[in-house]
């Protein structure tokens, strides 16, 4: 198909399809004459796999590109694409210097030494959460670290779902796709759901806050 | 202080203290001469939760703006400050068309029906995790959609931590910063978490891979 129908089928308008083009996150189409390139179904199907890694997930194009990277790369270990979709975290900064997250790290190794958790020095999580937590303190908010047991109980619920689903997946390439949208799109519908979670709680524990607005 | 010295102390460089003030998130200085303000602690305090904000919840400009405001205005009902947190949600597009929600909006409602649970319909976590489940359906991922009751578990757990860390505080000023912060960062750091227990969730799930890199 000509990239006016892809648009029409995928939804995305033209110039963003050339910019996912000209960003290699969308593979070029088959030349058909000079300034003429023909379009197929995965096209359609990586298209909406860009948008929903773009706007749903937050992902930016630099990290949605090595995601799809991930996917793409058959000969890339298992473990390894777990990796690439365990680092596209949205709306992270990764350079902050060692001495600032101090607070936050030590916070995160003694909650998970409490619970008898190992994991690697650099999951991409411990920073994140490091990060968090320092900036808690920093803004006077120390109350909110005491959170900290909870949410990872939560943590573990969650990715004991997320295992189970890609337990499910038989094929390579399909696994690795599972696990990337369900990654980064998962933290997003986490949040969502968490939002309702505190609408609910909040009924509970402050009742009568309701009535007054 | 100077504008200088309030650079020192906050870290954030003069060129990113004027975008602020340009953009209102940090409130004006006092002036001392035509071409000279003074600046106070609290405009150190202030620029430490705008970075807090901004990098490490990743919330857009305009989204912290209106927490800011949620923070500063006294007059504001208190749950309507909740209500302010609750939808500041990173990497959010807010216009989608209904009919492309209509799967995931589905799915949500059954899931909550299922657990008795009964929210207003314009809380902004329902459309953020129907638009992630819409997602998965449009992307043929349907087996994440079954992840829903599981997140649920995990997100009442989390929800509870953070009224039970609003309960402990006293005044009105310090409650909206805490349900700010806490809602907009708690995203980030339940997102750290998640990345931690699924590395030692596959570990257990998926003992051989490890080996392989």
């Amino acid at each position: 198909m000509r990239m006016s129908e892809l648009s029409e089928r995928s939804g995305v308008a033209i110039p963003t399809i050339k910019f996912y083009l000209r960003e290699q996150l969308l593979a070029a189409g088959e030349r058909t004459s000079p300034n003429q390139a023909s379009y197929s179904e995965e096209h359609v199907a990586r298209l909406r796999l860009v948008r929903a890694l773009l706007d749903v997930g937050g992902l930016t194009v630099a990290s949605a590109k090595d995601v799809l990277r991930a996917i793409d790369d058959t000969a890339m270990p298992l473990d390894w694409a777990f990796g690439v979709a365990q680092h596209a975290l949205p709306g992270v900064v990764p350079d902050v210097d060692e001495a600032e997250l101090e607070f936050g790290t030590r916070a995160v190794d003694d909650v998970l030494a409490a619970n008898g958790w190992e994991v690697t020095s650099d999951n991409p999580g411990r920073a994140t959460a490091a990060r968090v937590l320092s900036a808690y303190e920093k803004l006077g908010e120390t109350s909110l670290v005491t959170v900290l047991p909870e949410y990872l109980r939560a943590a573990e619920i969650v990715a004991e779902a997320d295992l189970s689903v890609v337990e499910t997946v038989s094929s390579r390439a399909e696994m690795v796709q599972t696990v990337v949208v369900g990654t980064v799109l998962g933290d997003a519908l986490f949040a969502g759901l968490r939002r309702i979670a505190q609408e609910r709680a909040s009924d509970i524990h402050f009742p009568d806050q309701g009535q007054q607005a």
